[in-house]
């Protein structure tokens, strides 16, 4: 029986990667983490690949390799690797008996069709879709779920963007709110290491710096998951994404009609019940707005909203860090729930 | 009888003065150009006060006071002053024969109860506002209304956000495209010198650093000016301003429901003849969207849009320079109509 | 018996001040921290002033008054206060038997004239000064110092400036490495934080943004702080301060010519030995150099150096987090001497 | 005979390649600029490849092949392409009949074995390291000298460092102000276009943001261009490089040591008389710093300085743009001398 405080990140040469390991190497319930990478480049340990690791203790780097993964005692496999990737050595992993948590694309849906059709890659085998559960601990954590996401083998941690515009409507398309056949926008806006660590062109310094565009308009990856989430269909929901020239943050401005007038208290109250016993999402009170400063490099979901006078028109706006709540953060949580300890455990 | 090209420049002290100090002390039109500010600081010289402009010729300061400008040679006088200075300015240099472009919002309004609701100032005298042209000469330039701006003795400078969401807007409204009682929204990003020079808490380097925020929801003072010179009405338009950690520029993302399905190369002709012979407004090809990098330093607005697969959903984003297009830059283009000179004169 | 467990926090607005926040209500040790301002502006808890800090659990904000904090439980007081209030405060909080950290300038100097000649400001108690204790533990902590700060009363915070050069040089001033009568030069550069979370004209963000500048040439309190504690004397001593465009951080580029060749190997040595056993400080090896990234967020700091090829000219790098090692993580750190704990306990 | 005025840039892709295209595509006197690259993408016009670029007229885009350009009737030629390129191109280019501006490190040198040992590439034909000029116009442009330029044929446009430190210390090195056997520290930081355009793991926006680094000390490519012509001797000078998280901008901080007790004025004087002329050149008045926003986006070279009390320990600071006075800007300023025009023409 492997015991899941034993932890494998596979990957950790991108932000998410990193940032699980600035996470895990304080986490109070990991008994050890082991690192594994495709190119050690010789090194035996972390901070010889990244200095800032120095003096955070033994943090083990090994050769990428499945054997060696499933011949140690680690009951926990952190999947910070590449959808494809992810793909192939989910299964593999499962199978040997460790508990996964991917923060790639690979398991995110229930029908493997959306995964090939929006990400233009093999189709993940279906029946490890049927067995991952989305882990989004504030919507899929409680009562029945939280029971599943305790015993879960298989989680797909979600999408950056995803979970900052999944966490802004939850509240109202659960109860029924948003007016039938509206529309609604989610404009997103993401720093840098969402786009990861590879250079390009596009990535230079110089090409973001001072500069702010949008990018993949109507056609975002992570679109399947905020419909599959929500409800709306596809031609209700207007999703885009910019870039940010800073380093982490996601703020998602989310316009929404309403079904009948109401109240800035009444907003704030659904809100409120909604994530009543959630530590990880903070609501700000009516007439005041998060901002990214507040959550950067925390694992916490800010959300708060305007109202217009007619009382029909609501703005919500969603802060998140994209490697905390929207990757590494919200993969811990999701651990927290594996291990029956508290949600916020290492994350505060 | 004042010659134009004799100007005064007051209140050069904040953004919009020091970038139209920028402009006009290289404009090949400017026979001369005098500073006025409140507080010369016992400057004699606009290089003594900002060391920038050093090695770029005479540029004397004064002392601001209605009678030693009008005393002057000055034909035309830029107002790069708050408000209420400008609605109390305005008056005595137009009654002097000076032409007069005010950068502020005092005189951007038909009706003065738009301008005292929105800004919570005295307003502005009716006889003014009945003589002042809003001076977007995209817009307000051609066939008649360029005869307007060219002989136009009150020149209204448009606001930097409603600007860059008019010129997005206007082909679609103009055209009839925009599908009755659907909302549109606006989602702009502004540089935070269009917050203005003023020291604040809110503007301290390391509050807008790595951060990023919505502000002012449902009560920016542009709005009356995009629903006047859209047509949209106040409900139909959800318009939001966010702060980014850049100098300068403005991105708008503008979502706009379409009244039947297009085409993008229909959507594309649309916005490239109503804006043909217009040298500061350039669109992007279907396909590729604008950037602020391309903008800023610039007075271009640049325009570039995507549409979902059924062809009813619009996304037109919207590029310009807050300082540049959306204030100095326009006033200084305004400025060249009423000169009767080629439009980009000085401005590329 | 006053227990030094029990926290009170002077001044907690500033950056230094939140800085303590965010460490001291995660330090293990700490059974109580209260928050003592100016203005609570009706803030009866720090989330209240500071939306960062919802979620972390009590953190009570009061009035700031030598009487209140005396009659509580507090048996720890830090001051992040201006230094002119540093120096009225700490006396009457000595007395009634709390123990101090200052992370002002008021009591860092042995005589009150340097402080009265530095910082115009009238001159601290000299037995006050007697009575402190320069805390920068990897020099004055070990033996007969070690015991100093564990019993020390009264301990004065080092400069952010001073603990970045003085760590760069005491190994080879204390080793006699630096050839007599040769001048050094310590070229510093910090992030924005650094100058204080008051609002001004040069702290802008638009003035800071793509800009970089020296200032306080020959002038910055922090160079007695520096000839103090290396022993060189003020006509040896370049030192100069530049402002980076970042929230966070103090690089120091240290020019030292030798006494004699030495190798890279020799250099290195000479570091590690000097600090060997201090957690706090990170030596770089041989031929690669520290960065900002590495330290930002932490209490370390990194050193690496250069050496030429005649081995008689020596850049010394140092990097660390101006919030951290230089000001609230080192508070931090002296008390957890003054504790007798580890002196990384809460730091990483 | 071929007119000058009719321009070929090489290797446009670069940034000191697109600052020529901004700059030359504005020049009054530029009759035809023709822009040649490796791979033409399949544009025929710079705004295809780079959308900053529309509206600013014909600016032809072709394959780079000497026959094509020797073909033309193109008189001058700037190389913004690499040293290796430069160094094969420059001479069948200068063969031809075309006056060459070369950007790159390949003609800097009088001897080739400088280029060879410090470039670690092939040598540069020793006849064109004769022939070519280095051309800093403020040191080789007057008397003798300018006429060197009005008919150089071939121009080696400094380095960008070399240009920041060469202009801080000539008019003391050429005084004889500078102590015999002192040290000289030039501590020098550059923004992140001067790294060059190629992707790279140090380069991606998240590396560079709210980062600062040392690189290359005692091993930069420019040290030998400040050693000739300064006149100092390698053991003499410790150059060192910085990267500032922006994009353009060069502040050098030049300490030295002057052999007699100066007054500030007679610093001042000394500064002034040596650019008496120099339009390019700004010498700030004593008690007052440079800053790079006030040289960003210009062609100067803004100098200050700051004396310690004894009058001996001077630091000089030298602001820059290193895409203008640095690279493009200067050479154009060159191509001005080598017209017989105005040396500012095009460039303010």
């Amino acid at each position: 029986m492997r015991d899941p405080r034993h932890v494998a990140v596979l990957g950790v040469t991108g932000y998410s990667g990193l940032e699980l390991a600035e996470l895990l190497l304080r986490h109070p319930s990991a008994k050890s983490v082991t690192f594994y990478v495709r190119d050690t480049q010789g090194a035996k340990c972390l901070s010889e690949l990244f200095p800032r690791f120095r003096g955070l203790g033994a943090a083990p780097v090994r050769q990428l390799a499945v054997d060696t993964i499933t011949a140690s005692s680690a009951g926990t496999a952190f999947l910070a690797t590449p959808h494809e990737a992810s793909a192939a050595l989910a299964p593999a992993l499962h199978e040997a008996g460790l508990r996964v948590v991917d923060l790639s694309g690979a398991l995110r849906f229930k029908s493997a069709t959306t995964f090939t059709s929006w990400y233009k890659l093999a189709a993940t085998d279906q029946s490890l879709l049927d067995e991952a559960i989305y882990g989004l601990p504030e919507i899929y954590g409680d009562a029945a779920s939280q029971k599943a996401l305790a015993t879960a083998t298989l989680v797909a941690n979600p999408g950056c963007y995803a979970t900052s515009v999944i966490l802004a409507l939850h509240p109202l398309t659960q109860a029924g709110w948003v007016a039938s056949d509206s529309s609604v926008v989610a404009d997103c806006k993401s720093g840098a290491s969402g786009a990861g660590k590879e250079p390009s062109k596009d990535l230079h310094f110089v090409e973001v710096d001072e500069n702010f565009k949008a990018y993949n308009l109507f056609s975002h990856r992570h679109t399947p998951e905020i419909l599959e989430h929500t409800g709306l269909s596809a031609e209700r929901l207007n999703f885009s994404t910019h870039l940010l020239p800073i380093a982490r943050g996601i703020l998602s401005t989310v316009y929404v009609t309403l079904s009948e007038k109401r109240s800035a208290e009444e907003v704030e109250t659904l809100f409120r019940q909604h994530y009543a016993g959630r530590q990880m999402v903070r609501i700000s009170a009516a007439g005041t707005l998060p901002e990214l400063q507040h959550v950067t490099h925390t694992n916490y979901c800010d959300l708060g909203f305007a109202l217009d006078p007619s009382g029909r028109r609501l703005i919500v706006v969603s802060c998140l860090d994209n490697l905390g709540k929207g990757a590494a953060g919200q993969a811990v949580q999701n651990w927290n729930h594996m291990l029956g300890i508290e949600e916020h455990t290492g994350l505060r």
